[in-house]
């Protein structure tokens, strides 16, 4: 028992310290580990089946809307990503920089891809001559690197994995549409796979994509109030086409610039269902995303037939991501070991069970045990499954919900943004040194302003000028 | 006429000029383009499609032998790289050199991963601990960089897409096994899938990956005559355990060396489909692999009702990959667009087929029409992409067997090394100095010892001492 107890304990609890917490699980969930280089990370098998889960949903529906892969080089060269100015401003002090290949000196030192906005945009130059050639939608998944000063898994990271869409449009129009249309993929995709809820909204200026006209977020909450951004959608007009020349012949046979969109979701979102989901025994997974969705744990293991009965129970349930745990631990060090990993459900059978013809079924997200009798199972399984699935969302909704305040003067705002942690929803006049000034006097950062919009006054919470936009403040990883 | 004419034309033929054939096709089937970086490349959505159906495929294979995917960082501590002798000779000379992150110098430098051995040493020293933990069977899919002089697109880039797998095991036979069954994998899934026969065997300690004990390789012999290394699979021993200390406790408690194996695919048998099957009028892929199995091409498709049918035809056809062309391009053009691209079969659909409740089947590799019953249509098509691919791989069977020769002596070996293009099978001693003079004087290399060995001659065919072991011998992309 002290042994099946010491693998829970290794967790720090959340209310103690979430920050370890979140590391311990990281750790003893072995998502990941680090790597030799600072800030890398080593992704391990039951991260990287979380991530080729998240990769298979989020393709599928990318192609459905006629999204087609391709993949772009990792290097590029100084001068393109030199040609847009705003873009290379944001991104060029944190880029690696490739100056040998081989033991020749480069002529022109390449950088290590943080984005691909200049690969697409110099490919698509050369390849998109008239209207019949658009729209292109084009995506590729890939690594990028960022060369942050501090680093967290999943969350920042030197090197990440992501998918980045990139699309070139005859009209502004068709380009806006396919920008929000990727952001609803995405927030979708959250709900429905992943039970997480998530603000959609657009950035301000100061916080939009270097680069962009306009950059749209997905923004979910974390269980300890702070915020994440999740996926972004950007719309950069025809910015990007005037400073690389990607022009089309239209039908009136006019040289016209494509309208261009990109949109991104990372590894960084792993990091999102650890802290929305996760609890103090460890990681908890919804089914739709978990590599495994059930385990089945044989008790007294060496009595004649147990073994036999779970493997059976194994090939009933091959619908579903199933493993049956037939090692020599201890069956409390398998419960906590399964719990740790967040595997949804566990089915329990021993010698007890099999002369009752029954299991025992337990939920991950609530700890619930229930005796199914083995005549029910694939049934019992299915729908626990959907229910988990469904109060894992429903839980995260409540407390999104009981995390989101409002505040409509300075005082209030400051009062609930230091004791409430949370999104704060506020009137803001729309300048850059209010934002500049909430962020400075708080710590708090606008994380979007919300398509849904209220008018909770009239006046911003900072400077008490006519209010523009109501947006969601929060303190964000 | 003229028109529809163009796209063919611009392909040279093969028996021109080979090498030009093959990047017309790669250009014209749109399968990849130049990028800004010399020596890499852009993958277009038709070639990327076919390697998302190869890493599908080989994936699912992979998974069923055990293995788990993992992902390791892109860089290399240069004192990583450093620690086994042969493999930083090897690979140290062709690596691209991260020297700057963001604004700051770095204290060391760090390689772009040539290939990832060393990483995934460096984390099985820190993860393995006890003979439990054994095996590790992890593989990554992921991107490479070495800097070649002289690249080709598919065959030789200075970034390519692969994926390695890293094994470490108990014992040296155990090593040994999973070294030879994933060469097994490889030659499976070339022969069933890519309809592409290959000849397994094992590279002599010249031509071995740096720092291996053993290599084994897959050959394919080109429409040229020409050799491909198409996969390879190498036993460490423990060679890498030793200089990174990768070590375990036994059963017995003794600590004890683990035995490592890698093995790895890669783009490059996107070139090795293109020149064992493609033809004058472009690619011809193998039905399994072909992103689309089935193009229905409307004939007269202003005529009413044709479009209609197309698209229940694609309807009735939805177990297949299939594809309308409805676009406003002749059919004439369309024609040589779906051969240009490799689709096995086309389904042509008229007013005058209608009329007769039929439509005509074209194989892209003979050519050959059949018009078959709408009534028949489903059954038709599935058996006719079945023959199509087993004709495929028997054709590069016989033309594999043709081009196969045998030589006893150093002027027979000459004469047929220059006169037929081909694999040439000979006796060698085993002396490095009588393989290096070969390669000097015909510019064939030994491909592999094969499996299948036979016993030719007595005597080597270039120093005439006794011979160890026949080679296949042959100049290679």
């Amino acid at each position: 028992m002290a042994k099946d107890k010491k693998m829970v304990e290794a967790i720090t609890s959340m209310e103690e310290d979430f920050a370890q917490w979140y590391t311990d699980v990281v750790k003893k969930a072995e998502l990941c580990d680090y790597a030799s280089v600072k800030g890398c990370m080593v992704i391990k098998p039951a991260g990287y089946a979380i991530w080729e889960n998240i990769q298979n949903e989020l393709d599928r529906r990318f192609k459905a809307t006629g999204v087609q892969n391709v993949y772009m080089p990792l290097f590029i060269p100084e001068s393109l990503l030199d040609k847009e100015k705003d873009h290379v401003e944001g991104f060029a002090p944190e880029v690696a920089w490739v100056t040998h290949g081989g033991l020749e000196p480069l002529q022109e030192r390449l950088c290590v891809r943080p984005t691909s906005e200049t690969l697409f945009c110099d490919f698509y130059a050369k390849d998109i001559h008239s209207y019949r050639d658009l729209p292109r939608v084009y995506n590729q998944w890939c690594s990028v690197v960022r060369w942050e000063k501090t680093t967290r898994p999943f969350l920042r990271s030197r090197e990440f994995l992501w998918q980045e869409g990139h699309t070139a449009h005859a009209t502004a129009q068709e380009a806006q549409e396919r920008t929000i249309q990727m952001l609803n993929v995405y927030a979708d995709f959250c709900e429905e796979v992943l039970a997480i809820p998530v603000v959609k909204g657009q950035k301000t200026d100061k916080e939009k994509f270097a680069g962009a006209e306009a950059t749209y977020t997905i923004e979910a909450l974390m269980h300890d109030g702070k915020a994440l951004q999740s996926g972004t959608s950007h719309n950069f007009g025809d910015g990007f086409a005037k400073a690389f020349e990607v022009q089309y012949a239209d039908k009136d046979n006019a040289l016209k610039y494509v309208h261009q969109t990109s949109w991104g979701v990372s590894t960084r979102i792993i990091g999102a269902i650890i802290m929305v989901h996760g609890d103090d025994n460890g990681l908890v997974l919804p089914p739709k995303i978990a590599p495994v969705q059930v385990i089945i744990i044989p008790v007294q293991q060496q009595k004649e037939g147990v073994l036999d009965k779970a493997y059976e129970l194994k090939e009933r349930l091959s619908g579903f991501r199933v493993k049956v745990d037939d090692t020599d631990k201890s069956p409390g060090w398998k419960f906590s070991e399964c719990e740790m990993r967040g595997i949804p459900l566990r089915v329990e059978i021993g010698p007890k069970d099999m002369a009752n013809n029954q299991a025992v079924l337990v939920r991950r997200d609530t700890h619930e045990k229930t005796v199914v009798s083995l005549d029910e199972l694939e049934n019992q399984v299915s729908s626990m499954l959907d229910t988990i699935q469904s109060d894992m969302l429903k839980r995260a909704k409540e407390h999104q919900k009981a995390h989101t305040y409002s505040a409509v003067s300075w005082e209030e705002f400051v009062e609930v943004i230091n004791s409430k942690p949370g999104f704060v929803k506020a009137m803001w006049c729309g300048s850059r040194e209010c934002e500049e000034k909430i962020k400075e006097e708080t710590g708090a950062t606008s994380r979007c302003m919300p398509f849904e919009q209220e008018r909770l006054a009239d006046t911003c919470i900072c400077c008490k000028k006519p209010a523009k936009k109501m947006v969601y403040w929060g303190r964000a990883y």
